[in-house]
């Protein structure tokens, strides 16, 4: 069974915004067994999302909406599912009391008075169809079963669209459509290996393996594949999958760092915390970027004791406390200085494992002998100091993010060897 | 004249990947006049690319394609534009030799040996288009002319299909099809007031200049307004854009705090340029995300000295100097310690104006009194110190880059109301 997406918001056909909604949809249809075939996005413009949603419907038996059903001037989607569908809009005199006690609750406001009266536009709905009130904003969703098709609409903003596809949608689906087959899940994450050459490694294992939906996909500093496997077999699903998976990782080997929802810094902190050690920061180029990565990992206290954003050279003296003939006579970039960062963050945090980070993030700061994108990380542990030299391409957010990512896999790395030894 | 683009790939209809082009596209085709009609995204199929090819030619002329051209078993791109047109594939001996020597050049090799063959099935191309080689990638992009309409196709590497867009595609579009409208868009941004409040305050004005196209857009903390403009008159528009934007600044009043691309963390930044003064951060909540926000700024070292991560409380002791007493006496997370971290951190950098950060990101840490989202942020500048309480609704990372958000906030009404005083 599949289905389709449809994105709406003249927001994201001319610029002003990006979607944030149809990743969350697709990973959690995936789990009741669908799979998405085609998204489309089309302005906040009746005639196009009416002209959308019937060509969906010759191709697909579900159409998941999402934005157009606030209360602004501009959200059409109601209509254009009445236009679609030939439904007439009626108003609900029970929603429009839902919506009127959640702005009030929303506003923290006793009286009507302050509402503007659009905000009961949302009240409207089309005939046959059920409103699913939202539990976090005044906009409710929309479920229409239509020519034995299905039309659900929720609201765009984020955090109400996934609480009501959690709570409402997939439970609705669940039972309506019964899944005949299911899709099973699976990403293996590597680093240190270019796309072109993990696919070379593992090209006679995707052949092998074509009952699979097999993916390649590169991120900085980074190459995941996905599989997907479709089955009415349960058993037999989960048996391939492990097959797949027990060869490929083999064939990857040390390349290998996590699965699924893993992320650099969670397995970074996963070992560190399995070793019991702890960790701090002495960033430059990286402006604090490495810090912030490592705690937005829950639980990140355990292990990760703090940083210092040393931007301005005095601060590298003056806070961190490194010598200052160091950075005069090496510069501030060069792994003199980035040894001294990570030596020095380590005792006066009084760490385990001390990093330090220095480079040239661009777009200006650069000499013929420093050029944009060369970065220095140095890693202090008790047993010794170790620093990397680094040449990274792009504009100055891309070279931060890359810095980020390299400090990440050195703790790995370093930790993993530390497992083993 | 519109125009739609059509993104392949499997990893972003399964979830496996984020599309990081069409906001790229829309924003440098608006330039040239072309605005985007609908945007379209299907797996790594040939029946799905050429089906949905052939549905975007019925309802414009200019098509735009990104992904699918690389050298990898899943790129079936080529052969997709080759279906849906019927004109053959034909192999390219040029193309192919600028392919080889990129490669090399990439990987740093001096032979073919190391070059997986598979890499030459991009110097494929429809016959009758022209590829255009990539400066960055091995991948071409392809320009065809058919039945009177265009189609490109870009790689899906965003760096290498933002070059090729840049210096190939958009100054062939120019001359092929020179502009009988313009485009002008303007963006305001405000802060303070919730979206359903900005719209109530503007209803009016929305009304009366219907020639735009109006889109409020809510980001959290900030409210967006945008005006696209579109005209065969390019000195018509550019009056009716400042009179649509003078009356809608006037009417927001001290919300407004910037233009265009203007964020947060820049208007910070060039208000601290402008009163010559410096900054230093000291957070524990967000992580480094403020740091990193601030330097994300090229130029920012003129007024961002640097930033403690006092994540641990006994680094806002140790480095930062808090005093133990007043952690214990009012906890970690308080108005009292979020001064002392602002004060201590102003102090240590010798800094003109220093931030303090501290909160509950969640999901764990809260107790009855301090729940997640609670966050205190003070402001300590020669004159005094300020503190501001929120409660901030959403996970982990939400909660951090609100907290963010309202530090950034309150640096620039700070230094706005030095302004003006």
């Amino acid at each position: 069974m599949d289905y389709e997406i449809l994105v709406v918001g003249t927001e994201l056909t001319t610029g002003g915004a990006r979607d944030k909604n149809v990743h969350y949809i697709i990973e959690n249809l995936l789990k009741v067994g669908l799979m998405c075939k085609e998204i489309t996005i089309v302005p906040d413009e009746i005639e196009s999302i009416a002209e959308s949603i019937l060509a969906s419907l010759k191709h697909t038996d579900i159409l998941l909406i999402t934005g157009g059903l606030g209360p602004t001037f501009d959200d059409v989607t109601r209509e254009a599912i009445s236009k679609a569908t030939n439904k007439k809009l009626v108003f609900s005199p029970e929603t429009a009391g839902k919506i009127r006690n959640k702005f009030k609750e929303i506003h923290k406001i006793k009286t009507d008075k302050l509402m503007p009266e659009t905000i009961l536009r949302q009240a409207y709905c089309p005939e046959g169809a059920t409103l699913i009130p939202s539990s976090l904003g005044t906009a409710p969703g929309i479920i229409l079963e239509f020519d034995k098709k299905l039309i659900v609409a929720l609201p765009g903003v984020p955090v109400e669209m996934h609480k009501m596809l959690k709570e409402n949608i997939l439970p609705f689906i669940s039972r309506k459509y019964p899944a005949k087959e299911i899709i099973l899940a699976r990403t293996i994450k590597t680093y240190g290996v270019g796309e072109i050459f993990v696919e070379k490694n593992v090209e006679d294992l995707i052949k092998k393996y074509s009952g699979a939906t097999i993916t390649i996909l590169a991120h900085p500093e980074e190459v995941h594949l996905k599989f997907l496997i479709k089955s009415s077999d349960f058993k037999e699903a989960q048996n391939y999958l492990s097959e797949i998976e027990s060869n490929f990782v083999e064939r990857l080997g040390d390349a290998v760092y996590g699965f699924d929802g893993d992320t650099l810094e969670s397995v970074a902190g996963k070992l560190l915390k399995e070793a019991n050690l702890t960790l701090s920061t002495a960033e430059s180029c990286t402006g604090g970027l490495l810090a912030h990565r490592i705690t937005n990992i829950p639980g990140c206290s355990e292990y990760f004791l703090g940083g210092i954003v040393a931007y301005r050279n005095d601060i590298k003296q003056s806070i961190l406390g490194v010598e200052e003939t160091l950075t005069r006579q090496f510069g501030a970039v060069s792994a003199e200085v980035a040894k001294a960062m990570a030596e020095r963050v380590k005792i006066i945090t009084n760490s385990d494992i001390g990093i330090g980070v220095t480079g040239i993030a661009g777009p200006t700061g650069a000499t013929k002998e420093k050029p944009v994108g060369l970065v220095y990380i140095a890693l202090s542990s008790n047993s010794k100091v170790e620093v990397e030299k680094f040449n990274f391409a792009g504009e100055r957010e891309t070279v931060k993010f890359k810095a980020t990512q390299r400090a990440l896999i050195l703790i790995i790395k370093m930790l993993k060897e530390r497992k083993h030894a």
